[in-house]
Parts: structure tokens; C-alpha cells; sequence
């Protein structure tokens, strides 16, 4: 019988903690740096210099974790404490990452040899920590201030107008988040930047938009007259997706997708939650958390991919480098590549479930004892254009962003004003994904980021889906019958491809070096529109 | 259909919130106290202190969710990560709680006569964080390091010798932390206080070896007549508890259990560990951990109301003094108290089963169909004599407690060396229990106290059961018909007594005074004697 110690002491030492402050030592600061004075070579000051970061990634995962368990369990009277607990560890973070120490360590670092390489992990080290700070160093706290405080104003004021279909509501605070948003744009703009770009470069390092707006109308184009395609054809209906999927059985299946494709749950987890996301709380301990829906299966099949090709990517990166550049993530349109892969060029292929489809069968045996891959093919690529992006299928989906791609800079630049936004918004729809929205709520106040100051963001989705197609089609190369390894449940050759052209890579290299890289040339709309072309006009 | 947004926005928030450092700025830095040289009066003095002391229980309770999160579902690769942010977190706490501006701070409130009345909370947070504080400075660095040190090497000598079980193994480790431990009691000692008492002060304030010399002299006499009494009679057999209970209605009565006596799902949580517990999180988030064993039933009932009773006291501590001592349990024993309350004199009582006989046979229908409330207190008052403290029943188990606290009083003096230790622990055991254990890893070995420095802790147990006794027969004369209400399942009226004698005072009052003041007298055996008379011999 296990004992009941466990359960009595254990919880005894517990409160024990509070009661003897001698023995809260931390062991880990025992382990003291040898103090600055005798810091002689530039060795040790970059060591110094990492462990500043390492430390502050020790409480900047801390405090993921407080979010992560306020979006799994948190007891509902938590909530306030709870948002205190994270600003204040956030607080240290910000100090610790904008100490004046490092950038006396980074001169002392100037000129090293050890940090010739730009792409090599010491050198990217410097190079990104230097680029982080510089640019910190730029933006007058009285602005980072005026901005922090906007945003919480701006989400609760797009909060209230969305609930009330109102955009009047939203829009004072909108034009005070794009006039704020445009002298930060400004204040961090390298010279030849316009502010949009060097808001857009926050979340894609490196990215031009003249690049993005060519390859982006390309794509438009194309999609275009594939979703016109699609809907001259005789529509394929789905009618066994019209069930109830028991819950449990989802879950079951989520975790075995998750494992099959590769998801290391030695290093990570699977949870459920409202609003599905992957985060990382330390060098292996990766989460991600999926919705089930009873009603509508490919929530949680697709969700999981997805959220796994994120969380593949995360323990991906190096370990050893986790909190400093080389162990982290490129940018948002390389991180949002990973999950699409598996969730799309993986996770729609017919060789996926044409390997999954017993699976299916056996977990959904009074629902879908007799499916066909072919039937599960076509319950997964359903087109409809609709009015809601979080709601659009994947052809339909980067219609949503070019829209929001246009305004966005029209709005940065001046170019429009926020009084004729609903009208331009509804313009762009008609023409573009051919619906006009009928209400504000349904249109310009349907997404968040705009009133959290999220501007230069909505690009990085349409880039994910690009790079993911670009490096599938350049996996397909590299690997022998890719295809046939996925029949075969054999994902280990894709992910060891990802693992060596984009993973190990870290932030050491910008996304576009990246694509080129690992496919042998920029970025374009091709791949992506031919795996469309060849899902859904089979 | 719930939109798909949530899934991908959020997520990709989260990647975020690495990416643009000024949206990281915490909102709760910029609500900025006053500058120090503003504070021209002690009540300003006093709110920088206090906040203090709660910046670092943001810090603290954030610690405390990764050690629940370790505990409970952390990724089995998390763990050296893990124990690094705890640390971390922990010497940031250390560091906060002893900063030098403290003393400052004391010196300015020194005579301020709103903090005349040393138990009303202002009075008390400024006496207790003084006394705190003091203590603190007494205590070398060297010695703080060398125990800190000796804690984590004397845990894992105790492990292998317990594997092992060889004594000789463990020898070493125990007589340096016996040495250490002595010099911290030295170092704290008050004047005319033994080493021991100063140590038990630590988990115990105020409390007398003396008098506990004598009150656990009175029980030992007790409870080794009330053990003869009982193994005279025949013993009632129990073949009800001899059954497979599956986990998953376990676990629908532990909760049920729980939210019964009034522990606030709304400020906490239950969960399954393998370990269980009870920590708090913040001001209204407590968590509470239990166990199923599907061949025990009782454990999970006893653990689940054992936690809860924690649980109860906790979320009934004064929110608005988290982190302070007014917001703060008052003893172990106090602590303990309230776990034993709930888990015997509430939990054990034939009152409490004649409500819940019912819920036990919808809970357990084949099992427990026909179960009658007499079978259930019979399955639940099984004495006998072991070997294994922790595995003790509710009779047997103080008689483990009174060989300790005889040792351990006899090891810090040096009146007992640790060569003699194994034959003095057999001897007292064959003498109190009537069992002389065969080896080591069922003797002197069995516990981690000792191997963590953990002297003085071992009576706290034992205090925890006499002072829920004593507690319990005041509010049974205090509350009318408290049988009652309880075989009504009307536990208000005792939680309120609770809550107004024991738990809105924090840590304002010593424990002996709590109990003075509850009960109208010093603590002695008899209550808990006459309970288990009653329960045991009836």
C-alpha cells in the first residue's frame, strides 16, 4: 500500500517553506559569477552576459506558466491576483533584458573574433542582443508607457464596441493606437524604412514590404480564380461530418496524431482549453492546448496539428541556447510555417489519411466504421467564402489578410483615415472575397490585434502558409517518396528535414535567409497555390 | 460555431509577447510609489513596507504554481529547468524579504502608535516582521549556506541508505545537520531558550518544551491504555472495505465531500497527485491534491478532507493581508489542527456518515448498496499497531509522534549520540507501540525529517491532533446541536466558529494563545482522549 507519509509530509513541507527563511537559500545564486572586476577576457563577459538572459528567461517562463494555468484551470477567483502576479515578473523581466550592464558587456564584446560569424551562435548572439537593445534604447519610455497603457484602453474599448456592433466606440481609441504605433514605427525605422515596415520587421525580421506586396498580389490573383474554380464545380458533400464526435475519442486521437507526427510528451503535454495555443515554460517543456468540439470534428483534429507543428518547432530549437537568440524562435511567419505544415501539407494530404484512416475507423466505429480516405479527404476541404477570417478555410484564409495587409499600411501611412475605414473594409471584401459585411462586428471590429497595437502583425499568417507550402515542396525534393513515408505513418525524414533546415537554425538567421536556404530561392506564391490547386481541384 | 480565432489569435499572442519589449512593460511598475524621500509620515513608511513583503509574495506564489505544476502534470524533461526557476524565483523572494531597506523601514515605525495593539493586524505585522527580521540577522551567511547545502546532500544520503537499508550510510549526513541545526538553535535562541525550543519556535512560535513534555506525557499514558483496551475487545471486522472502488467515482465524492464542508471551488482547486497537498497561489487560489487508491477507499476520503480542511483554512485568511502576517497561517500545529479537525472529529464521526450513508450508496451502488452508517464508522475505526508512522491509524499514530520528539530533543542535545541512535529508536518503539522494527528502512530510516534538518517539526503533528480536539469540544459546547447539524450535512455554523476563532486571525496570535482564546483554557490531552474514547470504544 503506498504510504500515507507522502501525502501528510508532503503537504507539511509545503507550508514549511514560508516558516524557515535559512533554508529558502537559493542553491542556484550560490553558485555565484565571479564578480565583474576580474572579468579579463571577452569569455567570461559574454558568459556573464548569457547568463543575464538565461536568468531572465527563468522568470519570463515562470510567468508564461501563470498564463498557461490561468488558460487551463485557474480557479475563476484567481483572476486579479493572478494578472498582478504577471505583471510584476514581466516588470522583472523588462529589467533585467534593459539593464544598463549589458551594454557595457556589448562594447566590451565589440570586435571579438569569436563573434566574426553573424549566423553562428555567438556571433548571432551579439548581433541580435545588440539589435534588441539598440533598438530599446530608441523608444523614449514616455511612449513605451503611452503605449502600454493604450493597449489595455484599446481592447477594452474594441471589447465593448464589438459587443455593441458600434465601431463609433472603437474608433477613438483605434486613432490613438495608430498615431502611437506610428511614432514607434518611426522612432525604430533604420533609414529607408517607413514606419509600417519597421513595425512589420517586430514580428518578421528582415521583411520588406515591397517583396511581400508583389508576392501577396501574385497570390491574390491566383486564389482568386481558384475560388471561382471551386465554386463552378458540383460541390462534394461531407455528410458524415454532420455528427456528434464523442469527446473522449477526440482526445484520444488528438494525443495519437500529436505522438505520430512527432510531439515529444516526455518534453511536453497536451491540455485542453477555450482558446487553444502552445507555449513553452523552459528548454523541454513545451505545451499545447486544443478545443474539442462534439459538433464539428476538425476543430480539434486540425487544432492539434496545428498547435504540435508549433510545439515541433519549439523542441526543435537548441536547448542549450534556450532564453538567447540561437534558441529562439525566427519570427512569426516561420513559427505559424511549422504548425501549417502539419496542419495543412501533412495534415490534409490524402497519404496522411490514407495511413490514419483505420485509426479513424476504429475510434469512431459507430460514426465512421466504413469511412473512406477518400470521404475523410473530402470532409477536410470544404471551400465557402465567408465573412469572418478565423472562420475561413484555408483557400478562402489569406483572402482575409490581404485585406487587412492594404489597410493596415493605407492606415499607418495616413494614406486612410479611420472615418472611412468601415467603407474601405467593406469595399475590399466585396471585391476581393465577394461579400459585403452587413454589420461592423461582422466586419472592421471582427479581430483583436488592431486595438492591442498589433500592426504589421496580420501579414505573418499569409507568410506562414507561403513558407509552409515553399518547404514541403522543397522537403518533397530533398526526400525520397515523401509521400509514401507519409502513407506509412513515417514522419521522422520531414521532421528531420525541418529539424536541420529550419529548427537548429534558431533566430541566427532572418526568415528570408531562411526560405532561401532551405529551398533554394525567395519566397513566392507557387508553392503554396500549387498544393491548393492540387488538394482541392482533385 | 466558436470561431477558430481564438485558437490561432491566441496562440500566436503568445509567441508575441517576446517579440516586442515594449508591450511587456508592466502595468503595475508604472503605478509607481512615491519616491523614499517623500515619506514624511509612518503610515506611508508602513504601505512601503507592506508592499514590499507583498511584491514578494507575487514571487513567492509564482514559485509555489511550478512546484504545484511539477507536482501535478509537468513533462517528465521539465524537471532540471524547473528546479532552476523555483530557485530562482526563491533567491529573488530571499532577497526581497531581507533587503536592508527593511530595517529602515522597522526603525521609522518604531513607536508609531497605530501599531500600539501588538495582535490587532497593523500592531502584529509590524512586531512579527521586526521579529522576522531580527532572527534573520542573526543567523551567518556561512551557516545559512552550509545547511542549505547539508539539506540537499542529507536528502540524498537519507534516500540511498533508506534503499540500501543501511543506517551507516545515512550516520554522516545526520551528525553534520544535527551539528548544524544545534548552531542555528544556538544562534536564535532567546535567552534561557534551549537549542531545541528554538527550533521548535520555528514551526511552533511560542510554544513550551515543557509544557509539551507534559501534555504529551499525559497522552502517551492515554492513548497506551486506550490501545490495550481496544486490542482486548474483538476486533469489528470491515469486509465492505475489502473491494475495488474505481477511481472515477472516487473522484465524484472527494469533491462532493469537499464542497460540502465549504471549501470555495471558486477560489480553489482539487486535484489528483501522487503526493498530495495543499498550496495557496494567491489570495483566492488554493489548491488542494489528493490521491485514489482503488483498493483503499479511504484514502482518498481521509486525504480529500484532510487537504480540505488546509484548504478551509487558508481561503479563510484575510485576503487583504496576503503576504503579510495578518494574511498568514499561525503555526503548523494550527495549520494542522484544521486538517485534523475535518479529517477525524468531523470526517470520522457517525454524524457525518449518517448524512453521507446515503451519497455512499448512490457513489458505490454495487459495492456500497446497502451499506448502513454503523459499517461505515467501522470501516472507518480500524486501529492497529504498526511500524510505519505514516501509515499509521488514527490511535496509533501520536505514539510515533512521542518517539520523536524524545529523540530528537535527546539528538540536539547531544544526550543521544547517533551510534546509539537505531537501538534507542527499537527500544522506544518496542516499549510505546509494543513492535520493535527489524530493520532500519522500517525504523530510524523511515523518515525524511531529519535528512532535510527538519528538528522540532515532528511535535507540530501531534499538536495539530490535540488542539482539533480541544477546538472541536469548545464549538461543540458553543454551537447549538453541532451533531445536528453536521448528520444534516450543516457545516456552516462549525466553519464560521472556525473561521471567527482561528482563521481571520492570521498569524496576530501565538498558537497557545489562539487556543487560550478559543477554548478558554491551555492545551491539554484530554479532549483528544475523549474523542477517541468515544469514537474507538462505542
Amino acid at each position: 500500500m503506498p504510504s500515507r507519509f507522502e501525502r501528510i509530509d508532503a503537504g507539511l513541507m509545503r507550508w514549511r517553506a514560508d516558516d524557515i527563511p535559512w533554508m529558502m537559500v537559493s542553491m542556484f545564486s550560490l553558485a555565484a559569477l565571479p564578480p565583474e572586476s576580474i572579468m579579463t577576457n571577452p569569455q567570461k563577459t559574454f558568459e556573464v552576459l548569457c547568463q543575464q538572459f538565461r536568468d531572465a528567461s527563468l522568470i519570463e517562463s515562470a510567468a508564461e506558466l501563470l498564463e498557461w494555468d490561468e488558460r487551463t484551470g485557474m480557479p475563476s477567483g484567481g483572476g486579479d491576483f493572478r494578472a498582478r502576479q504577471v505583471s510584476h515578473l514581466r516588470g522583472l523581466v523588462h529589467e533585467k533584458k534593459t539593464s544598463p550592464k549589458i551594454e557595457g558587456w556589448l562594447s566590451e564584446l565589440d570586435g571579438w573574433d569569436e563573434a566574426v560569424e553573424p549566423n553562428e551562435p555567438i556571433g548571432a548572439t551579439i548581433r541580435l542582443l545588440r539589435k534588441d537593445f539598440e533598438k530599446q534604447r530608441k523608444l523614449p519610455q514616455d511612449l513605451v508607457e503611452a503605449i502600454a497603457s493604450a493597449t489595455v484602453r484599446g481592447q477594452g474599448s474594441w471589447e465593448r464596441a464589438r459587443r455593441a456592433d458600434d465601431y463609433s466606440q472603437f474608433q477613438p481609441a483605434l486613432d490613438e493606437m495608430i498615431s502611437l504605433q506610428r511614432q514607434a514605427g518611426q522612432t525604430i525605422a533604420e533609414p529607408g524604412q517607413t514606419p509600417y515596415e519597421a513595425l512589420l520587421n517586430e514580428y518578421e525580421p528582415g521583411a520588406k514590404v515591397d517583396h511581400l506586396t508583389q508576392v501577396f498580389a501574385d497570390l491574390r490573383k491566383d486564389l482568386v480564380a481558384l475560388v471561382d474554380e471551386i465554386q463552378g464545380r458540383p460541390r462534394k458533400a461531407a455528410p458524415l461530418l454532420d455528427q456528434k464526435f464523442p469527446v473522449a475519442a477526440q482526445k484520444s486521437l488528438s494525443r495519437k496524431l500529436a505522438e505520430a507526427i512527432g510531439f515529444d510528451f516526455e518534453r511536453g503535454r497536451l491540455d485542453e482549453t477555450s482558446h487553444p495555443f502552445c507555449t513553452t515554460l523552459g528548454p523541454s517543456d513545451c505545451r499545447i492546448l486544443t478545443r474539442y468540439e462534439e459538433s464539428f470534428l476538425p476543430t480539434s483534429i486540425f487544432g492539434t496539428l496545428h498547435e504540435a507543428g508549433h510545439g515541433l518547432y519549439e523542441q526543435g530549437l537548441p536547448q542549450d541556447w534556450y532564453g538567447l537568440p540561437p534558441g529562439q524562435y525566427a519570427s512569426l511567419g516561420i513559427h505559424e510555417s511549422q504548425s501549417r505544415l502539419w496542419e495543412n501539407l501533412v495534415g490534409r494530404s490524402h497519404a496522411f489519411w490514407q495511413h490514419f484512416t483505420p485509426l479513424m475507423r476504429s475510434t469512431f466505429p459507430s460514426l465512421l466504421g466504413d469511412v473512406t480516405t477518400d470521404q475523410l479527404h473530402t470532409m477536410f476541404h470544404q471551400v465557402q467564402p465567408s465573412l469572418i477570417r478565423v472562420e475561413a478555410d484555408e483557400v478562402t484564409y489569406n483572402l482575409h489578410i490581404l485585406v487587412r495587409f492594404e489597410l493596415e499600411q493605407a492606415l499607418v501611412s495616413g494614406d486612410l483615415a479611420t472615418d472611412d475605414l468601415p467603407t474601405a473594409w467593406a469595399d475590399l471584401y466585396e471585391s476581393t472575397i465577394g461579400i459585403r459585411p452587413p454589420s461592423a462586428a461582422d466586419g472592421v471590429l471582427q479581430d483583436v490585434h488592431w486595438s492591442a497595437g498589433l500592426f504589421g502583425y496580420f501579414p505573418t499568417y499569409t507568410l506562414g502558409n507561403l513558407v509552409s507550402a515553399q518547404l514541403f515542396d522543397s522537403a518533397q525534393s530533398a526526400i525520397s517518396d515523401l509521400d509514401g513515408s507519409i502513407a506509412k505513418g513515417e514522419f521522422g525524414p520531414l521532421l528531420d528535414w525541418l529539424r536541420a533546415n529550419i529548427h537548429c537554425h534558431g533566430r541566427n538567421f532572418t526568415p528570408d535567409e531562411l526560405v532561401q536556404n532551405a529551398t533554394g530561392r525567395p519566397l513566392s506564391a507557387g508553392p503554396l497555390m500549387g498544393s491548393l490547386r492540387g488538394r482541392y481541384l482533385d
